[in-house]
């Protein structure tokens, strides 16, 4: 069987009048779309808008729950209690449920955004809160979240699908980590395809330091508020399917 | 058969560390509980302590979507579109809705508030834009609105169900319409009392010109914002029964 | 002498990672800068920025303060009184004047944002707050907005300084009003520069329903956060003056 | 000379409907109030009042900003820039030095709140950041701030004034840290005064484990947001008084 892998990104981040990313043009190239709750970006029409053209390109729908705090976009850090984080997510993952029961779509998964998907990465209580918001509300829910991090095995442990994902259009440090871009800046889709085909074939990737490391990883993540965004979608979409590799639903790839 | 009618209150009005209302004192006394979603005021720790409470004294959970106006306490009129309505409403209800299943709690109606309760009751489009929030989401949800409004009159249109409600600690005026109060103050608990009597017995109410006015309702509301809310709620539930007036649980009342 | 006017524009309406606008290529056609305070757009950093980008250029900075809703981004009406309208104004102001004083900047004038820029003119008790929240923190700013409205006719009553403005990018109706686009689009440089010329040299402007209005002004408001309002400012800078019609200092055109 | 301290207060900390604190009956007790800027509390309108109520007592007024996090009421730590955070505090301090010109009023103080407090305390671009917005903004402004920290450290070498200070109604951990408590509990008006009038003489104060620290402070702060903050206020107050010591304005006793 050849291999499968999903192509997820982030969408549905523009508030009132800001515009952000560019979802009309990159929603036709990914299989699944992480869609922003409110907190740190998103609002309810944007959420059901978003929610709609996922439905009309049969992408699969997401919540992207983040930090309450719009000014920082998310992308900083916030000591929050683990109780705290549950019911955020609760509350934001819960609000977009409601518009995919309005829609009449099926709610397919769950990523924490920005510093809060490496904050349950990292701290063990914070990524037991996640999986139990996922357990509370709705256990059918699929995690995605890299490989082998603490919100990956607390999943697991207690029972709920994940799907582990690798970073397409982000660098990654020696340490194996990715690299947060408080303002995304456009990349190459010619290189971002490029390291998408080495992800799915070998799980290869170079780091920023040279260093080749390993990363285990089903569905790979574009980021829609990149200048280019649409571009790179198509192009490794596009390119992962010249090479042999399907794009498929997350659905059958979790575990 | 008795005479059946519901109290209910608006709850969860605290956020973070602004602490506004006696929910603990209220619960007790009361059968319907009307619980912020986070845009007037309350937070997710907020509403799933509420729910938890309500729980606790087998108060029914309703949402209480607001306009997004913390600072006005949803109590000043914005101009939103009917469809910003339906999405706000969604978003608050689908957020407040996901605590209920985290709890194991029956959703059993949505009462909007302060200004917005009386925008939909006025403005057609903004009444039917309600009542399709709620097809929408949930048909099973019961409507708490005053008799005769548009909002009443859509909910009976389009087919949901719908208790009307009096308020037993607002003033009306000459022309049959409550009078906000932007800081809720303290009313003699025993004046709510007379007049949840009554309401429920003949449904009579005086006016501040002085004129009697005759309201349908089958729920009466009191305020948890008030200094002595929970002495007013205890007050109104005793004096009704003692006028074996019962008190019955919301779904019961629904038409 | 040579007909003298001002062109102005909406700018620093940028938040967070929200951007709007394209400050960089429109502040060197303009020569006044109305900057967002945070209510309804803008946020400390981008405020800094704006300033400095302003003074870079030799454009007066003014304030230019709105609604506190961000979701509306200051575009659609919420009933607030007087008190309110006076303390939000000083609130914003004041903070824009801080950071004018951080970089050293005189601060010009203020100007109203969207749908509080209507109120303002149209109901006395608004405008008369407007005109006492300047008198109360600098008397020496000047207001801008148009010719005869409450607002113009109370700053001149209680004798503070005001320049009158005419819209080049936004329709009018036949009532002599001009129409709020909730999203800003892209309008024809060149007819925007033809209205500007019209605008100076005799005051005509034609309504959307083909009548020809007489509007008095001495400066031009264009929006930043149009798809093209860079060439939008060059276009009619470049236009008016190869007309012989000189860009001056809003205080030098104050009455 | 007789020994000489001021009394300070965080004041202001209500936010539209949402009241917290009992300022009317503790600002006769102080004599320094640190007032929210609407960051973590407080709001235009609680700017305005709380600063007229400072001037009818006779109470210095000073600026109290704070993480931008209502929800959290600025208590939990957020990773912000040092150049974020010089923006945030110009902000929020030109924000209420904008109220202080309304009210003619002289602005004395700045002091951080909450968490961020500490954050100034320890890390070192941090405290420069603090210094530096107070020196852009008005170099007049006082600091009030532990004694030997990196703020305070930052503030002598800089050439701003500073005034140590002391918590009289916080607990000490053995690291010589005050501890932060989310939601303020009532304490002893007598323990407060006991502890207020030991770090006056000796600047002696025992911690939670029962070391006893020396605390070099010339200004006592109480917690606005205590239930029994007004009693606790005047009990420190006379007490002080009864011991001979003299309360004195920040002014006098900045370094």
């Amino acid at each position: 069987m050849s291999r499968r892998v999903d192509i997820n990104c982030d969408m549905g981040e523009s508030f009132g009048r800001f515009i952000l990313g560019n979802d009309e043009n990159v929603m036709p190239h990914i299989s699944s779309a992480n869609i922003a709750c409110g907190y740190h970006a998103g609002d309810p029409n944007v959420m059901r808008a978003t929610i709609r053209l996922a439905k009309k390109y049969g992408v699969g729908v997401g919540a992207h729950p983040g930090l309450p705090d719009m000014l920082g976009f998310g992308r900083r850090e916030m000591k929050i209690t683990p109780e705290e984080l549950k019911n955020y997510l609760i509350y934001q993952t819960g609000a977009l449920r409601a518009f995919t029961i309005a829609e009449n779509v099926k709610m397919q998964h769950v990523k924490p955004h920005g510093v809060l998907y490496q904050m349950v990465e990292r701290d063990e209580s914070l990524a037991e809160a996640t999986v139990e918001a996922i357990l509370e509300l709705d256990p059918e829910l699929i995690l995605l979240i890299e490989y082998g991090t603490k919100a990956y095995e607390s999943a697991k442990k207690k029972g709920i699908k994940v799907v582990a994902e690798a970073f397409a259009d982000l660098h990654y440090g020696d340490d194996g980590r990715w690299i947060i871009e408080k303002r995304k800046v456009a990349w190459d889709p010619k290189l971002v395809a490029a390291r998408g085909v080495s992800l799915a074939k070998n799980g290869r990737l170079e780091t920023v330091g040279g260093k080749v490391i390993q990363i285990r990883a089903d569905s790979f993540c574009i980021h829609g508020d990149g200048p280019n965004a649409p571009e790179v979608a198509m192009t490794l979409k596009k390119t992962l399917e010249q090479e042999g590799i399907e794009i498929a639903p997350l659905a059958e790839l979790a575990v």
